[in-house]
């Protein structure tokens, strides 16, 4: 058969090696330049037109759809990295991961199961997040592509281990189950227990403190009313860094009343856990060794790219009873490409996956979690010194108490202001002014702006940058002076 | 306040940047120099012992850690990017993919919300991938990490479909739903049906015909039978490219039937779908522009790394309807950096969510549908040509029909041996040889070998090196001779 050559390998390499270079090289100068620019600025609609194309039945030239990417998508991207961003709560990312996502590309490894070094990278991973938290040795895991994910897979295990392997053959039936958070758990909890078939209603929230720790007296007596109700509870989910201020319940104290009453105990860590890196901070997450499940988050405050979740399962019986499969087509040897079980497809709900594992062991091994907890300390720092600030200016107020990394604040209106819309309003600019990027929650009915101090760049100074940019875009709007994007 | 400086970038810029050119010109070399390494070996101990190392508490000089990747990850990967690899359904990957994952990393964007390029990005490759296959250009969608999670979110839009978005709040409660496939179906839909908590007795699974193909007859007896029983009848879901041999139903008539049942449509076009890119094999497909949701992977055909899967929905109202939340945190606001509404997360399961949209812009951007569509084409052509070599070679007989880039076939063994273990053990054999790597699958109760034709630097050659190898294995292990690994 004479056979036409339909690689998609280049004919000689010369050109895309140099073109490869040229993008190395462009993306060290925007991570090395990140602060001199905005932290996000509005697409143009030209812009936003211009990625609205037919769909591409011919190739083109590599470096021409590289140039679009230079104007198009690198000035326009979600300005996470930049040390402005206090958004949500989103890591900077680092050269050190975007080498490792280089390096992953290139191996495209698939981590769904098989025999091979990959497999063994993240199964490390696995066994020093165990450590760092201080999960037993012959705990398992997975990394995920993030904590709603990850919290899924925590609530499926507890399913199983309430209603038992059969529930995967016959389904809930009539089962009815309950689950409890607090009322700061994070939305992805709730739509967790939606995906499961359970529904919402079944997780049941109860009141924090004033500290934003659940009630644990009020947990307990939600368990009896349920018990009593015919409910039956299977989980208790604890909060490490809940979303809107950072509070962490109190662990330990959960995982002794999960215990007594037989429940499972799962923590969502989402970006709390990994304080576990700061000594200072390791106390907040006393109990976390004793749960049975901790989700958790690698692009966050380990500041490895996107997407890096992970689920940490004590017994790794419970893992296996909950996903593992007997395929014709997946069949483990016992030697061969198809050794080395178990697989990851056994122990989670994904077959194809990527390494995201490489980013987070050279970001790990680089770094170290001392570095990484001194980032994290540090954020809280930043974190304090901002409400020490909102603290010391009259035209501000502080909502929340600052227990982590979290800062929730607004700007006061006169009477008969809306002070939400105000607030509201006042973030929008700060963000199109590309100076700083807060976002808003609401706290007790009142909209908040909230700076969550994530990203390792993020200095004292880039957070009195943004209350001075608060501070002045809402003295030009009490002057109703009009808005910047007015007269843009 | 005097302030250390945390910040994980260094100190300068030079050195981190003559180590990432390097680990590119690695890549490069690596890609450009697979077809003379091995496809895959074992691990040696030594390996894999140091790959199980205490929790890196002090960074380390990141050569030092790249070095131990060279010497330890990298030769013991996957293989799926040698041209002689076939076991499994994987992709080879492409150098511009992992320009691209170089790219993203260094991006480091979060697509679970918000107003920025790498949403339109992926919202692009959406409104491609929808033209592509047919539907309608309103359709919505996104990317996941595979089809096991698409697959997923097909059986959760169809659930809401059926029992209306009261069920995320109520639970399944006593609903007694069934869904239909054939017996051909990927695992990763029965697991999906356990997830979403109906259980996998609630999939029905249809008998094939001869070619591997879905018995509309006896489907529509067992929704009438179930009708009968009390059912409820909600979801049909087609296969393009049945994982063991590569069959796809008649997409058609399964939309004919489904829409008279008033059931929702789903197709799992793992690895099929792609197909849409081939002139040739477009027919096969006939059908899928008629689905109410498609389940794919970019990782595979279309040689995009891994992972990168996609859901594409045909009404944005269902997605939102499964998926949209209401969340003090996450409030999409008219303008500024919360613009952009709905999110990804409102249409989907994630809310951390990398920019995998890239490599899959990148990938069809440089090549373009044409050129994948040609590599698709010349994956079925080795196909076709290792069944007439296997079909003439008189030790060896075939155990499918080959619709598609699937070949199924066994070494024949002598009287009163265990031919199916004999199989196995050939290919262990080949695995560890490194020359070819096929998987094993079981078809009416016989274990085969399993050559996939997925990856775009397969030729005819490496087919018949399979082929060679199969041949050369099962003859010394017929006459006796010690296994190859027994020798090393």
């Amino acid at each position: 058969m004479s056979e036409p050559e339909p690689s998609l390998d280049p004919d000689g390499w010369t050109d895309l090696r140099a073109l490869g270079h040229r993008m190395l090289d462009d993306m060290f100068d925007h991570i090395a330049g990140l602060r001199a620019g905005p932290v996000w600025q509005p697409m143009p609609a030209e812009a936003r037109a211009a990625l609205q194309g037919e769909l591409p039945r011919a190739g083109e030239d590599l470096a021409a759809v590289y140039e679009e990417f230079r104007a198009l998508v690198l000035p326009y991207a979600t300005g996470n990295p930049h040390p402005g961003f206090m958004g949500w709560v989103h890591g900077g990312g680092t050269a050190v991961g975007m080498l490792a996502e280089l390096l992953a590309g290139g191996l495209n490894a698939n981590l769904g199961g098989r025999d091979h070094a990959p497999i063994l990278v993240e199964r490390q991973v696995i066994a020093w997040t165990a450590s760092l938290l201080g999960l037993p040795a012959s705990s398992t895991g997975l990394l995920l592509t993030g904590s709603s994910m990850a919290n899924l897979v925590g609530v499926l295990l507890a399913r199983t281990a309430a209603l038992g392997p059969e529930v995967r053959r016959h389904g809930l039936g009539g089962a009815r189950l309950a689950g409890y958070a607090s009322t700061a758990a994070h939305g992805c909890i709730p739509r967790a227990f939606e995906i499961a078939g359970l529904g919402r209603d079944a997780l049941r929230l109860v009141p924090t403190d004033a500290a934003g720790r659940i009630d644990c007296a009020a947990l307990a007596e939600q368990i009896a009313r349920d018990r009593a109700g015919g409910m039956l509870p299977f989980l208790v989910i604890g909060t490490a860094g809940s979303v809107d201020i950072g509070a962490t319940d109190d662990l330990a104290r959960l995982a002794a009343l999960a215990q007594a009453q037989r429940l499972w105990f799962h923590v969502d860590g989402a970006f709390g856990a990994l304080a576990a890196c700061a000594p200072a901070l390791r106390p907040l997450l006393d109990g976390i060794e004793a749960a049975d499940s901790v989700a958790l988050d690698f692009h966050k405050w380990a500041q490895v790219p996107y997407d890096a979740g992970c689920i940490l399962v004590r017994e790794p019986a419970a893992a296996l009873a909950t996903f593992a499969q007997s395929l014709a087509y997946l069949q483990p040897s016992a030697r061969g490409l198809a050794g080395g079980a178990p697989w990851p497809c056994d122990i989670g709900p994904d077959l194809s996956r990527g390494f995201r594992a490489l980013k987070v062991w050279m970001t790990l091994r680089a770094y170290g979690t001392e570095r990484i907890g001194a980032v994290i300390a540090h954020c809280c720092a930043v974190a304090r010194a901002l409400a020490a600030r909102v603290d010391a200016e009259p035209a501000l107020e502080r909502l929340a108490p600052v227990p982590l990394n979290i800062v929730c604040f607004r700007h006061r209106a006169p009477d008969g202001w809306d002070v939400d819309r105000f607030n509201a309003e006042i973030v929008a600019d700060v963000q199109e002014s590309g100076r700083a990027a807060p976002s808003t929650t609401i706290l007790g009915g009142q909209l908040a702006i909230r700076a969550a101090i994530v990203n390792h760049r993020t200095r004292v100074a880039d957070a009195d940058a943004l209350v001075d940019s608060v501070l002045e875009t809402g003295a030009l709007r009490l002057a109703g002076t009009p808005l910047a994007r007015d007269r843009m």
